[in-house]
């Protein structure tokens, strides 16, 4: 590794996937008579944001992998059961894109979604921040509905 | 850059400085009177959470920089204005102690606070992570106060 490098593309795929290891966990304690509805603050509900997490992790990885554009799409489906085999299905799409990715490309800049414009790397922290970012009010709404979240810290 | 870098020290450190300057506009609208007693659920107020952040990000950037064993103290200051001032203060005092990290020890593992054990870029993984986390949380308590939080794209 470079004296520059704080991680490796492989290191920041697994970082990934650990904490998309912990979205799932969320998705599964959610009652899925809430998951569509419940909101706090007139927010979205739980399903929308995992909704939109599938509409970017993927998709982006596959653009910027080979560079076709496809549309942001967040429809949730419609039970926990399709929700968690799309989550299951992303899992391993995300490994096969990202893995096409040269490593010396995570410097160059891309525009994704046809209007969002930076650096590979920086793209990605932007999926990853915002999925840290929705899971966390997921946490909020289980909290809310009683419900003990998973532990943020374990992403096995 | 290498070709297995996926961004610079430098870079990781701007990056993150760009969502603290999101969680301080969180702490900038949250209404004084709610700020230590509003809670979603039974969960820490805001202060609390942010009090946490303070409590991670420099004491973890003093301990891997210099070795120093940093206590854990996350007790939130008592009005708005000084936990504004005590983020200007841990903002100055970040990039301080992040720039005397050699970029050669980000591969390197470390044990923290006495007993949290990784290398050293997933330490500041986790502060980032762990701060997305929480910034999500406060949105949604922005949102049961009927206030519009600051847009999460933006780090300028």
């Amino acid at each position: 590794m470079s004296s520059t490098a704080v991680l490796t593309p492989a290191e920041l795929l697994s970082h990934w996937q650990g904490l998309r290891r912990v979205t799932r966990r969320v998705i599964e304690v959610f009652p899925e008579e809430h998951l569509h509805t419940f909101s706090v603050g007139g927010m979205r509900p739980f399903a929308a944001l995992a909704a939109e997490m599938l509409a970017i992790a993927v998709p982006m990885a596959k653009q910027i992998a080979g560079g076709e554009s496809t549309e942001y799409e967040g429809t949730p489906p419609a039970t926990k059961a399709e929700l968690l085999a799309k989550w299951d299905e992303a899992t391993a799409e995300l490994d096969t894109w990202y893995a096409k990715v040269a490593p010396e490309r995570f410097g160059e800049t891309i525009t994704l979604f046809g209007q969002y414009t930076g650096t590979v790397w920086s793209q990605f922290f932007y999926a990853i921040d915002n999925e840290n970012h929705h899971r966390g009010q997921g946490y909020v709404y289980l909290r809310a509905l009683g419900i003990e979240p998973p532990p943020f810290w374990d992403r096995q």
